[in-house]
């Protein structure tokens, strides 16, 4: 959690003169989000999020991830939509930051995952793709197998700080994975960071989805195997097969799965695994001295990916093969 | 900035069920304020911020805190007004911690200071000391002589790690302002604490005072001297004349000054100095490892206390003696 960015008073009224926002009402920094500095913004127009992206976004992905969020918003999934200027700019320029406007969406994010949230956010994915499919802008996805190499590089064989062989754990698994990652998959705008902190809910209801900064093009199985790992995992490690079941059941109900992409599912949630695991690593092995976020746990990847190592068929996750 | 309790979806919901504001419609944690965690809280009947009180307000101040928000905001103050239960209780329990439910106010905290906030925040300091006078319970200042004492003691000579030799000069003015200090001013409840991130504007128009949780019974006059502390120094660590004597002017406008209050005031000044100068003395000296909250520099107070000292009489802050 974190504001990297304080925003004077003066420089904000500024900046909302070229909207069509009236006047600012309040502005309350938000105590969440690990990448970009997020305010509660009101004006007499109502409620939005204000987000002054720092450092880990790319500037130059800036325009992809807006016009993505415009994209499905017009296309009726429930995410932030941009608000643009009175000059038809959404990506605008604050405190020395790229920065911008969005809608505000009602909801909570769950913090205890019940089956019903799996069956919620399967669906909502799957939404999300096909919403996604007339999407025309490509962005190519920096945290696949090409990413996963650099990772490694980066960490070498410091991973042993965290667990006795871990980099070797690590490098037989990208071995395999680079011969075993499936080549041909259905694809299009994936989400790629779908965790419960991003799925907002009203009652049982999905009401919003979120955080559209490590979205990119890639197969669409690939995020179902990020939203696998996410979301049906309890503490001790184990795998909720209710959960799984309830996850891809959901999605199916909006997209089917060929049968390649299910054949393919225990390998997608390897790498989905590792990704997770590389980049907890990186960011645990390269902790700032006095950061404001908490690095996530490693380790919590390392289960998970030992796990659909185990796997032999999708029956695994509750479905029929 | 911090929010130190997460608080899960399901038990916000199951806690506002005791109250009549409908269901939950979000809830994001405020990357503002020190010592409590705070949320910004929408339900079906509007916004509120909901606070957990965390160790470093006492339990048992809090019921003060409360009636006294309670009072003042029937009296008219804008400020923060304790939501009841339907058990007619604004103080509960949430995450094992005390909890409130308080309303939302509109407004912008400045970051820079314009003389104009110094014309307001004087009037509204003078109008919640008026509106105060008929409330009925008390709280002893455990930030005035008595706590800077077991503050110095708490100290030591450590202070000379920040500044060499001012373990010595903390020393002497705690002498002198135990001789000095008044005995017999105009008292009643004070803020304490009215700094400018305590205090909204829409415009150039005070909207809200907010942080309660350092209220007590003391001099009125104190509370001034706290404010000229906070508003009226630029950050070379000059006094800003023509801010202070708004700053008075203002408080004037709504609650007159004696002849005492006026001739205590640098003494005043220089108690308000020492109180900050220990507390973020104290603070900085104690940090806990990997803290939320980065401390405030201690040697501003330094600065602002060596201008009291060389004061000689009210002229300096701008007003005829």
């Amino acid at each position: 959690m974190a504001v990297y960015t304080d925003v004077p008073d003066d420089e904000l009224a500024a900046f909302l003169r070229d909207y069509d926002l009236g006047e600012v009402v309040s502005c309350k920094g938000i105590a969440e989000g690990v990448e970009n500095s997020n305010f509660l913004l009101r004006t007499e127009a109502g409620m939005f999020i204000l987000t002054l992206y720092e450092k880990r976004v790319a500037p130059n992905d800036l325009p992809f991830f807006i016009a993505l969020m415009e994209h499905l918003a017009t296309a009726g999934i429930a995410c932030p939509t941009p608000v643009k200027a009175r000059d038809g700019q959404a990506l605008r320029q604050l405190c020395g930051r790229p920065a911008a406007i969005v809608s505000f969406l009602d909801g909570l994010w769950p913090r205890r995952i019940h089956p019903f949230h799996c069956a919620g956010v399967g669906a909502a994915l799957a939404r999300l793709h096909l919403a996604g499919s007339s999407f025309a802008m490509t962005r190519a996805n920096n945290l696949s197998l090409d990413g996963w190499r650099r990772l490694e590089s980066a960490v070498g064989e410091r991973a042993n700080a965290m667990r006795a062989g871990l980099a070797d754990e690590i490098a037989a698994e990208l071995a395999t994975l680079t011969q075993l990652w499936p080549r041909d998959l259905p694809s299009g705008v994936i989400h790629a960071d779908l965790f419960p902190d991003n799925v907002f809910f009203r009652g049982e209801q999905v009401s919003g989805l979120i955080d559209f900064y490590f979205a990119c093009t890639d197969f669409f199985a690939y995020d179902l195997a990020i939203c696998l790992n996410a979301w049906c995992f309890e503490n001790d490690g184990s795998l909720n097969v209710t959960k799984a079941k309830l996850l891809i059941g959901g999605y199916r109900t909006a997209r089917p799965l060929d049968e390649a992409e299910l054949r393919a599912l225990p390998i997608l949630a390897r790498g989905s695994a590792l990704r997770f695991l590389l980049t907890r690593l990186y960011d645990w092995l390269n902790q700032p001295s006095g950061a404001l976020v908490k690095p996530k746990d490693p380790l919590e990847y390392v289960r998970k990916l030992r796990f659909h190592r185990g796997v032999a068929s999708v029956s695994a996750y509750g479905i029929l093969p």
